[in-house]
């Protein structure tokens, strides 16, 4: 490596050390506020997170980071670099250009309408007037309009939005893999719904105690391979996961006495994203590399933990007897096999975030049209309430009887956040194509799920995927690990598999 | 205002706000760090809190901050602001003087020597092995003797240290009020010691329940006026208070199952330290000046609530009966007296940390006339061990069998804390005159604490001390709060009158 190359290197290396630890530090203020920090504190410590937000922000669109990565980012540096070193300068570069390419003042703007907006969003939500949070979206949209004329695009405006989640998806792959999925699943619910064999679910509406649930989840989190050394599981009003730094990786869930699911697949669930973390390789520490793949492939492993694990048939031949030895007065009479239908209930419904694994793709598609065609321009915000209604009608078979329980349901768009639902669905998909490769190298995963033995099942992923963190794009994951691009053929064949026989269809 | 004054201003306090959203932040993660972290984060998060506390340090000594203080504390713009503004500028002056009379380079190497030292220490403590730890001393003394020689200094030497923890204080001072406190408490401890009438204290060794002390350590808080919504209690291994601001002011403590005492008095005595936190003026947010105003001051109020309030006969009148519902198979055939006694037991001992608050003030004089004598070049540091026993048996009547319960028993010399060590008997002398001034205000005190009325004296000490915070000196506060200077006679009298009859001496 030439000196000047080798002498911007260490000054780059040093700069992003320094972002990632005011991002560790906000990170710790975020959770502190969120679970720890006394009711009349808040109010101030927003300001310190926003000290540090701001810094981090600061520092990667410095002017510093500007002339280094001029340096670094020059073909015959690059090709001086190592791995993990051309990736973090590549992915710095894609951050600083996307901001830089922003005009100050007008970045400026966005951040307090959004801010508004999403005060508005609450309001609206409430009194479900739709009316109200219009002008607000119109901005917002209107925004997010004009940063993908400064960003520039490729086919689809859209595409610009996608990208930042989700680095490489387009409309093109996102029309062909949902049109897919939408094709088969649709369908699939409604024949469900037809079926005179449904599950009884009531006994998971029995008190359960809160002491207990917690205590069952650690034990399933310990089994799983998260480790509580580095983590710990809080309380909060919204679960979450944060990975402050591989060595402290902490989820949070809360708890509904009167509903036995909640508390138990959200720990799973805000797990599965630990474990990524957690396992992420030392080499990355430091760099804004240790991290998710992207937000879609990060959603895979929690989905993966919570659905494709936690809800199957040989796990729970494993743990049902804990849980039913921790819960004898409420599960005590309740079968396995009862117990594993009532936890895969498929049922469409109008709220996404209640929705069942089936189900919660089509919640999603119906925002991603939307989206596509706000930005293609064939939709206009005043008209969304009404497309909303329909696309749930069409493919849910629901229709809200406010919009607080359908167009507004979301924060989402509220802060600007367009191209991240998808983030959910692909994290679906994901998971079933990487559930079928890590089936074909474990072809007796059943068997070690009965037994449960789950480690074996933690170490596959960390080999294949947790390790790399985001060395490697979504695309190159899949492809590395399935041989193929991400198809929605595995998720269509798992719920068939899965779903088919709990609903006695042939 | 002129113009230029009113400019320098603005942009002053953006300054100090800025720093002192850093201390918060640092303060956050400093107390995540010893109540919640898992064990395997530490490593990495003492590299953020670094970067947070150089962050702070850097705008503290900037030029930017040399400039406006260059305009705002010449004489003719002094005048021209408020109280809180005045005094908030000379409060940074002082501070950016003081690190800025000191090179740079030589400030570097004595941060990392006494890191260095900090871990010699603790080894050389472990090992009671002085010889290890002296080199590191010498050169922490040394590097003292040149800052001294920097910042300049009046009298003695060791002015301008113990200037840094308790503004104003000097030698002199301290000469005046420790020898008349030395003269009656020395023949007091001697007096003590020969009584026959010595209290038992075996029934506070039995076994109570980490989870009831708890319980009642927060019923005591909540009774002294703590605010739960402004601040919560945590378990760390050594306890401390920690104000992030005023609406979140936390604190920990530690739980001896086999020793009562330990956990609520460490409790009160943090709490203490918290109400006064958590009662500073809300016109001081964001500045400096929201902060006690000196070690010793700060000091007098968690000994004031942790021994004049929780270790006095009218508070166990009315809270005794609680204690021992809690406790009855512990405490129900314990009489309120004998209790009160047992709280009460005066016995010298090696410790300082573990000693009663009539000896306590014996092990800070030791120190301070080492220091004292450090810094005239009276005594060298080779000489210290043997000047430290020779001082524990003149004023305790105890001698260290090692240098590890001797010399070597605290950190603060490891790290160049000298000048410290006074704040505490400081805090034990105004916490003393306070309480006198307190009760000439309230001739009823006594009566309110046997009927628990505790909130009159927070609200007394909140108008006459908590609300100023840094806006006066603790000169200026204890003169205009007891109408003279501090004077040893108060604490003196205390002790007399509390513990005579405690050990029937006439």
């Amino acid at each position: 490596m030439n000196e000047s190359v080798q002498r911007a290197l260490a000054q780059f290396r040093g700069l992003v050390k320094k972002i990632k630890l005011y991002q560790e530090a906000a990170g710790v203020l975020y959770w502190d506020m969120r679970t720890q920090a006394p009711r009349k504190g808040l109010e101030a410590r927003s300001e310190v997170v926003g000290l540090l937000s701001g810094e981090m922000f600061r520092l990667s669109v410095s002017p510093e980071m500007g002339s280094l990565l001029e340096v670094l980012a020059a073909p015959e540096a690059l090709e001086q670099l190592d791995d993990i070193n051309r990736r973090l300068v590549e992915e710095c570069k894609r951050e600083y250009d996307r901001s830089n390419k922003i005009p100050p003042e007008r970045y400026q703007e966005y951040v307090t309408l959004t801010t508004q907006s999403e005060s508005v969003w609450e309001e609206a939500k409430e009194k479900a007037d739709f009316a109200l949070f219009r002008p607000y979206l119109e901005r917002v949209v209107a925004f997010n309009l004009e940063f993908i004329d400064y960003w520039g695009y490729q086919g689809h405006k859209y595409n610009t939005l996608l990208d930042i989640y989700e680095p490489g998806m387009t409309v093109e792959k996102l029309d062909r893999v949902f049109g897919g999925l939408k094709e088969r699943v649709v369908p699939l619910v409604a024949e469900i719904g037809q079926s005179p064999d449904q599950p009884d679910t009531s006994f998971l509406n029995r008190h359960y105690d809160e002491q207990k649930q917690l205590e069952f989840s650690r034990f399933i989190l310990k089994e799983m391979g998260y480790d509580f050394e580095a983590g710990r599981i809080d309380k909060s009003v919204h679960p979450f996961a944060t990975g402050l730094n591989p060595n402290d990786v902490r989820i949070t869930t809360n708890f509904r006495e009167n509903d036995f699911q909640f508390s138990l697949f959200s720990s799973m669930h805000e797990g599965g994203h630990a474990l990524y973390e957690q396992n992420l390789s030392p080499d990355l520490a430091g760099t804004l590399l240790c991290d998710g793949a992207s937000m879609g492939i990060h959603e895979s492993q929690s989905r993966f933990w919570e659905n494709m694990i936690g809800r199957s048939r040989p796990f729970w031949q494993r743990y049902y007897r804990d849980l039913q030895k921790l819960f004898p007065a409420e599960l005590g009479a309740v079968s396995p096999e009862h117990f594993y239908r009532a936890i895969n209930v498929v049922k469409p419904s109008l709220i996404r975030i209640e929705a069942d694994e089936v189900t919660y793709n089509l919640h999603i598609m119906v925002r991603y049209e939307l989206e596509k065609a706000l930005f293609s321009g064939d939709l206009a915000v005043r008209d969304l309430p009404g497309a909303w209604n329909e696309k749930y009608r069409d493919y849910l078979g629901v229709e809200p009887s406010h919009d607080g329980e359908g167009v507004l349901q979301d924060v989402h768009w509220s802060g600007g956040s367009f191209g991240y639902f998808p983030s959910y669905a692909l994290g679906n998909m994901y998971a079933a194509q990487i559930a079928h490769a890590l089936r074909k190298a474990m072809p007796d995963l059943d068997d070690c799920l009965s037994r449960g033995e789950l480690k074996p099942i933690k170490d596959w992923l960390t080999e294949h995927i947790y390790r790399y963190g985001k060395l490697q794009t979504p695309n190159e994951i899949i492809m590395r690990v399935t041989g193929e691009e991400l198809n929605p053929r595995y998720l269509v064949e798992y719920f068939e598999n899965k779903f088919r026989p709990i609903y006695g269809l042939a």
